[in-house]
């Protein structure tokens, strides 16, 4: 058997966001490899191992993958959303760096809708004109360079999206981003918190820049930040083609 | 009959990266609109009337599918990639804007796969981490603040995505974005121009940005152009999630 691995974002949540091509390598592979709500995802079927593991052993997890289409699994490493956008694809690639022999396998990367595009869906259209993707995790950066694109993000009128706002290890950094955008933008820039974007739990709230408070983000809440040219019609929120 | 709108994306070109969402909404609709190259991905069928129109008309466009799913007709407006991406979304919510009717209508907006997410994946992860989209055409915007939004993406270390990077129209601005780049990076930067990504005529050519040239870039290409930390293994490019 000649093994191979693929990299594959299972989109926000909806099954209706998965594409044809996901889909189609989950139904060839013999193991199926992530984090554990994303493995949960997963229809278990005769001839399929699901390895799920916890947060934070993303190089464990990739070797893992590496080493079993090694072997020559049919390997399909999950992450939600794009696994190029904050996810396991960078983590994959970092594990076979010290590894000539894992270079050479067959792999293959499938992008999946990330949670800011389905986001931006469900509110309008937020991200319409030039924006920016910024993870607010510390964990793999000084909070420093956070704060510091945030505040570039905002000279330059980008729109933004915050991946992984606030977490119980660090509740009080995003007070921080806040305030940070409050020094450069109105009191009236609007503010989209998109929590579980895409599944029963979706909630959409857009509030002003003045009323947002860090209560607003957790774990599963993407953040957008409008330009200063965003605006409401109805009950939408769009920010237009121009500037 | 009562009507809707929904704005969908199609992705980058391969049908294996057209969402079941959007799939089923396409098999409802009694009207579809767009950009003439997109219009000519749907396939006809009795009872579907498709409406396709050239560039640089898009509030048009939008106007008449607002009208059209305001007299009861089943109306999809499709977009490459991501239609909240630089593509109609904006476009519609704008047209709704002096029309208190057309913004009652029952309207929703369906993510797809935009081009930086494909064109990524087909080279690795270059946007592995923090970055910028930008859309370099100034049909809508002065082209100085391209220039000025390139330079701060470079001061943050972001990777960045480029949209329309050239065309005929303006053949050499793209060599000021790329005299832009080089006074900030490093020679070494890597930059990848992935060109009808994810359709039989892709093309991924990565190259240092002290080699880049505009005519690598055309109206088919999206432009990629790592963080000071992108780097190569083996035949993929990636950026590492530190950082």
């Amino acid at each position: 058997m000649t093994g191979w691995l693929v990299i594959a974002g299972l989109g926000p949540g909806a099954d209706g966001m998965v594409t044809p091509d996901v889909t189609a390598v989950l139904d060839q592979a013999t193991d199926v490899i992530g984090y554990i709500p994303y493995v949960a995802r997963i229809v278990p079927r005769a001839g399929l191992v699901l390895h799920a593991s916890d947060n934070r052993v993303e190089l464990d997890r990739a070797r893992l993958a590496l080493q079993l289409a090694a072997q020559g699994r049919r390997v399909v490493v999950v992450s939600s959303g794009d696994p190029g956008v904050f996810a396991m694809a960078s983590a994959v690639f970092e594990a076979m760096e010290p590894a000539p022999d894992w270079q050479a396998l067959d792999i293959r990367v499938l992008p999946g809708i990330t949670a800011m595009l389905a986001a931006a869906a469900a509110a309008g259209a937020p991200l319409g004109h030039d924006f920016c993707a910024i993870n607010l995790s510390d964990n793999l950066k000084p909070f420093d360079l956070v704060l510091h694109r945030v505040g570039l993000a905002v000279q330059g009128d980008f729109a933004m999206a915050f991946y992984n706002p606030r977490s119980a290890a660090r509740p009080d950094q995003f007070a921080q981003v806040l305030d940070t955008l409050r020094k450069g933008c109105e009191a009236d820039r609007l503010v989209i918190f998109a929590r579980a974007v895409s599944t029963p739990d979706q909630q959409i709230r857009v509030v002003r820049l003045a009323d947002a408070t860090p209560d607003m983000a957790d774990m599963r809440t993407v953040v957008i930040v409008g330009s200063s040219r965003t605006r409401r019609v109805g009950r939408f929120t769009y920010t237009p083609r121009s500037a």
